[in-house]
């Protein structure tokens, strides 16, 4: 039996703002069975950076997350609709914004699905090298972050040992380690 | 300034259901501002399962991923109930109903956090050794798998190429990847 798609009969929309949207579809299985209530996801897409200086420090921002009632250790990065910015313009703005930091040399490394079991949003996932201190924190009324400085060679054993854990950031962490060592 | 918690002042579900709960909360922002709907995905948890041969062989599945209406590469796995099931007796069910395989050694390697800017959910990831054939498939309604074995030498190829790229299985796989080398 080879793998076969679903046909969808119906799309509703039961919630639709700037940050979320939610759809509720009636769908067609290949074997012929509807189902009515199939919710989809529609998140906004999400940048993350792995931000390195010229001596291999990466930053790491410390954030609180509401859903979970706790501070995790993330890359910077944000959220976005891609019809209005491009993932590019979204990384040296959040990296900016977050930390004041930017950078001339940036590399995409990444695009992730997060959970295609019910969202559509992507993750994107760049490298910017040799970042310069240029501003200031400049934060949205939802953010509270603080930023700390991981050398590189550290940055692996924070992920071993749980304390990184957030799968974006775990995922584009460790593949930009191999694309450092084997550019 | 240092990283200050949200206030929860009400919750109200507008979905529940098996899948899904949606939330909308009212909230305290640590500046004074109240956000009236501030919307929380409670999707079910997921486990992932990195299941090699003696020989060293992964098996990958693809799957039909409808909200973004393609066939992705993934490790087995699958979403769960935390009130009803353990993480890992849900890991040993999923390998057996999606693979038909099965093993004797099961060691936890990892727990992520997918999207916490808005979702609760949890991911577990699992590594299970020597696995062997003891069943046929069994799927849900809703799943349409095949499943392959790929060398564990080409499987970090398959990630940095973008083959592989889901979050959760790229985490898991690279995480996986060091404690098989360093066990």
């Amino acid at each position: 039996m080879g793998v076969k798609m679903w046909k969808c009969l119906n799309k509703e929309y039961i919630i639709s703002n700037k940050w979320l949207k939610i759809r509720k579809d009636s769908i067609l299985l290949p074997d012929g069975t509807k189902i009515n209530d199939y919710y989809i996801i529609e998140k906004n897409n999400v940048v993350l950076v792995l931000a390195l200086t010229s001596d291999l420090k990466v930053i790491i921002k410390k954030e609180y997350r509401y859903p979970i009632d706790s501070f995790l250790l993330e890359l910077p990065g944000g959220t976005f609709n891609l019809d209005k910015e491009t993932p590019l313009q979204v990384a040296k703005r959040e990296l900016l914004e977050e930390t004041g930091y930017t950078s001339d040399n940036w590399k995409k490394i990444g695009q992730f699905y997060d959970y295609p079991t019910k969202d559509t949003n992507k993750i994107y996932i760049y490298l910017a090298s040799n970042i310069k201190k240029v501003a200031d924190q400049k934060l949205d009324i939802t953010e509270d972050i603080e930023y700390s400085f991981v050398d590189l060679k550290d940055i692996e054993n924070l992920i071993m040992k749980g304390k990184i854990n957030v799968s974006g950031s775990v995922a584009a962490i460790l593949m930009a380690m191999k694309i450092i060592k084997n550019p």
